[in-house]
This record gives C-alpha cells, structure tokens and sequence, in this order.
C-alpha cells in the first residue's frame, strides 16, 4: 500500500506537467508499474491531445500482463475527442489499476472502474484522494457546478484595506507578489473584473512580469459604461482576449454594435432582479463556449461582494503587506455586514511569505 | 570564525532560558570554552539574581587561561545589584571575550570592552550580532527610549476586522490562537488597555489556558469611567495587579481617593493637550517605578491608533482567522488616514500558521 501512495504521487507529478495547458479538462498523469519499477508515464499534454493513459501506455509494446496502473482520476469510458481510455485498458490487460479518485461527473463516475472490474481488472480508489482532488478542484467545479472555478485575489494592507478611499491607485504589496500574480494569471484561463475597476484604473491585465499565456479577459458592465479608449479595449489583444459582457436591455444596442463593429466580443444577456447582467448566466456561458474553466477575479470591491453574497468565490488568495493605512476600502465592504460564529466559509489552505508580504490562499469549505 | 559563531549560539541558547523572569533586566548568556570543550556556561536566571557570566564562572575552579568566554552582551562595568562582571573577568584572566552586542546604554556603551581589552584581554565583537539585539529588543528599547517595549496585539478577520462594529463580543480567532496569547501574556510584563475596552469586553486579562507568570494589567482611564465591578476592579488580583491611570484633575479627586481606599492602584497623571493621559508619561513611569520593560497592548482601536500616531508601537502581532465580515472595526481607524506610499513603518518578522489562523508578528523598522 505504501509503494502505491509512491507510485500516486508520482502519477500526480506526471498530471502536474499539464498545468495551464489543458483547461477545462482535468490533469491526469498516468504511471505504469512492472514488479517493482516503473516502465513507462505520461500525462494529459494539451486540450484535445491524447490522455494520460494513451500517453504512458504508447510507450510500452505489446500488453500489460504483469502491470499495475496508476492514474488519478477514473478513467474514461466515452467516446469524446479520443477513444475510451477504459477500453484501452481492458485491451491491454493490466492485472490492476490504482485509481485516486472517480469521476466527478455525475453522469459518468464509476462507469471506468465498473468496466474494469466487470473485465477481471482489480482495483483500489482512493489512493491520495485529497491530493488528486486538489490539483483538479478546477474541472470538479466545472463538472459540478457547470461554472468556471473562480479564485478573487487581492492585496492587502496589514490593517485589511485593499485601496486608499479615494482610490488613488499605489501598489500595495511588493514587487515579488506583484510577479506572483503575474504567474498565476498564466495558468488561470481569464481574469474578471467589473467596468468599475476599468474606469477607474485602466488595468491591463495581461502578463508582462513572467513569461507564459496570456488569459482572457473578461469584464462585467451591465450598461457598457467603459471608457472607449481603456486598454481592456483598444490594446493589441482587444479584438482577440478580451469579452464583454452586458444586459441584453434596448438602451445597451447602439453601443453593442458599436463596439462589436470595432471587432469587440461584447456578449448581451439576461439581467438579474437588480437589473445587472446576471452573474451565474455569464459563467455558465464562459465555461460552455469558451472553456473558460478558472477565473481569477482581480476586484474590485462591488465584484467580490457580489461573487461573495452568490457564493461563487472557490478561493480566496490575499497578498498583506506591512503597510497600514488606518481607514480605506474593504475587499467585500457591499455585502451585508454578517455576524461572527464559530462557522467559516473558508479555511486557510496555505500560506507563504513572498518579499516583504504574507500571501496567503483560502478555500472555500465545501 | 565560524565556531565562534556555534559557541554565541549556545550563549544565545542559554540566554532565552531566562525568558519571562529577569525582565526588565536583559537576556544573557555565558559560555565558556577551553580548547573545543565547552567547559562552562550560565545565564542570567532572574531579576537582581547573579548575571551570566558569574552563573558560569562560578562553576569553574580557578582561572579562565586558555579560556574564550562567549558572551550575548558586553559585561557590565557598574555596581549594581551585583558587582561589575568586566572586573570578575579582568581577575579571571580568560584569553579572550567574544560579545555579540555592546551595551545599548549610551551612558555605559562601550566601556566593559575598553576594560578588558586595557587588561590584555582580547575582544571580538559584532558576533551574531542581529540575533542579539532581536532576543533583547525589549531591553535596548527600555534603555534607548526609557519605556516600555510595547506589542500590538489584534486578532483580524480574512477581510481586516477585529470585532462586528456593534461590538458585539464573539471569537475572532481559533482556540489555539486564543492560547498561544495566554502562553505570550505570561512573557510580557503587563497587558494595557483603554477604558472603552474595560466597558466594552470587561476583559480579564489574566493566564488561563496556560501556566505561568500573571502579568499586569494597566487601564488607561483619563476620567476613570470604569464600571466598579468589572473584573479588573474586582477580581483577586485587583489589588496587587492592576495599575489604573488617570488625569490629575480636580475633577477625579473623589473617584481616585475613593479607589485607593478599594486598594486599588491609582495614578493620577499630567494631561496631555487633547485633556487625556499623556501616554508617554504613563510610560516612562511604568519602567522607571513598577519595572514594566514589556507591554502588550490588547486594544481596543482607539488605544491602538493613539499609540500608532505617536509612533509607540514596537512591534505587532496578528492572528488572522478565516472567516470574512464585510465591514466592521479597524484596528487603526482612529488614526488620520494614511496614504501608501513605499516605505513603511513595519516589516514581516516571522509567520506561522496556528490552528485555522495565520499568527504573524510584525516588526517597527528602526
């Protein structure tokens, strides 16, 4: 059993290789075992490419009598851009497969390990569970919720502000967690933030600390008011990274062709009950025509709250800085002012010091 | 060199045994060496007890030739409530004395060093130097600033806030947080906090959920509102361990005679322009008369940013939970709002994670 936990983590490496390339699938990385040494792995490449298991098993000729198979996540037995992978399996005739968790799919959990087992393949799931669950919370909110995972990420002063009151913008953490945002905006698949923010700071929100794929970026404005002459709407990336999204209401249709004949991706929808784009339909569409699987929410304050009373936040990642500033803006000061109990909607998941600040990642409880 | 540095080590090993029991007094160590063995070493174990160097000597028989004598502090020269060590020193003839720090009194500053070294004793000093000044940071500040070294501690939420804005009185931070301020208490010499505290929280103040060391509590009071039954006035350590401060006007007069006569320890001080205590009296008294070295403030805001602006706060500790308010009370939001700005008075001394929190202590910039 221990030798299986080795081989697991070893298969959870092999997944990891895939981070910020194979969005909205999940990552999985495959080991193949014969007595005690690995002969072959692979893992999930790209969007579209072969699977974790095709990868490692088309390293090795002939069968798989004698094998043990470590992957982390169910393998699949539907037909989508590549065959079965439980199909293969059964081909290949391994004498058991170590699985770390099932499908979170509804529709299709246990089918991959009943067909196994329904074909004489032994298995063990469960095997790093927690782990395997972790690296791909993204695709189980996918799947689950069918909406993108959504991290909010801010910085923080010491004494918990995110912004002077009148907004004048100065950096307030450091310029190492300022390249840590930057990285992370690598591997998510989009940044979100309200026209507020864009009105008021002009973000470009692109990658330029780090090197690595620029993300999509998304912005809310039920009523289009966004300055024409933003970079989120005129820089180079314009027409191709960022999307629009505002009420489908009449008042918003002049401006809507307007931007959209400037090659604009502006996208109307239904609005909610306050008679703002409604936030759960956005997502919903993210995920479903552009495989936007991870957000990062990049502010400001109005957004976080919304995202909060909605209960659509799945992380929280804070960057606090030694500075303090006494008064100034509170990253979720809109929503209801709630009353401390011994219950938390998150938990502290880890924590890490980065130059001069404390970045610190929050999880949702599920 | 570098086994000078092992052998400070131990002599800063040696001094942090005295922790919590020679305050106001500094921490230090002695260790002495003979050849690669260390033969000897001591430290300073309580307030008017023998000093380090004595500890050690003490147990050696005859002279120190042939001996290095590490010390974390250079050796008194003054007859206080022990003979001066540099003399002891002088008369035990060791080859050499490594000392990590000079005398941050500017009075004496340098003086033991110049001893020895007239007596044809070599000196090294500056050895783990940083290290020396952090453990006795509370003694050099009692020296430099004749005050007491002062602790901000606040439990915050994700979201900044130390307590709902109705004050109503629930737990912030995790048991174990709440804890590790009670094994803290028993190291500082007293708690202070403001009167609106005493009638907010009637806090008690004292070590529960630990063993150790009571310290006192002092009330800032300028015009004793104080409930007389709440647990600083009452309880069984009232008497011999709470200090309150108030203004020395006419108008006070009763209330204090009328304390006094509780047995209670009553101080009526000058105003400062605002018509409120002046702090920094308060302060200088508190070292100077009940050997206060070590102070943890416990709030509530109003005291916090009152110490803030006038630049008294050494140190800050934090213990932040994971559960999110959306408004509430800052800790500073009494002080005339900052701007950011790239300095910054703070900087992140260390952080640890504690049970659902992120405890972190912050250090002033000096």
């Amino acid at each position: 059993m221990s030798s299986d936990i080795e081989y697991m983590k070893l298969a959870l490496e092999q997944a990891e290789l895939g981070k910020g390339k194979v969005s909205p699938n999940p990552l999985v990385g495959c080991v193949i075992v014969k007595g005690d040494k690995v002969i072959a792995s692979g893992y999930h490449k790209e969007f579209g490419g072969p699977h974790a298991e095709v990868d490692a098993i088309s390293k090795i000729e002939g069968d798989l009598k004698g094998c043990t198979v470590y992957v982390n996540l169910e393998p699949c037995t539907h037909h989508g851009k590549t065959p079965p992978c439980a199909d293969l399996l059964i081909e290949k005739k391994p004498d058991r497969v170590v699985i770390a968790m099932d499908d979170p799919n509804p529709i299709v959990k246990g089918n991959g390990i009943s067909a196994l087992e329904g074909n004489g393949i032994e298995t063990n799931v469960g095997v790093l569970e927690d782990e395997a669950r972790l690296i791909n919370r993204v695709f189980i909110t996918n799947m689950i919720e069918k909406r993108p995972f959504i991290t909010a990420k801010f910085a923080m002063t010491l004494d918990g502000f995110m912004a002077q009151r009148d907004h004048e913008s100065k950096w307030i953490s450091c310029e190492n967690s300022r390249t840590d945002v930057h990285r992370f905006r690598t591997e998510v698949d989009a940044i979100l933030v309200g026209s507020g923010t864009v009105r008021q700071d002009n973000p470009m929100l692109n990658v330029r600390l780090v090197e690595g794929r620029a993300p999509k970026r998304i912005v809310l404005a039920s009523h289009l008011q966004l300055p024409l002459n933003s970079h989120l709407l005129k820089d180079d990336q314009a027409k191709e990274n960022t999307i629009i999204y505002c009420t489908n209401e009449a008042q918003n249709i002049k401006l809507v062709n307007q931007l959209r004949s400037e090659g604009l991706n502006v996208k109307s929808i239904s609005k909610n009950s306050k008679g703002k784009v409604d936030v759960r339909i956005a997502l919903a569409d993210l995920l479903k025509e552009n495989n936007i699987g991870h957000i990062m929410l990049e502010g400001g304050a109005k957004l976080f709250s919304e995202f909060f009373e909605l209960d659509l936040i799945d992380e929280i990642i804070t960057y606090q800085s030694p500075k303090i500033l006494g008064s100034g803006l509170s990253p979720f000061e809109y929503i209801k002012p709630l009353h401390l109990s011994d219950e938390s909607r998150f938990q502290l998941f880890k924590t890490e010091v980065i130059g001069t600040d404390i970045k610190a990642v929050w999880s949702r409880n599920k």
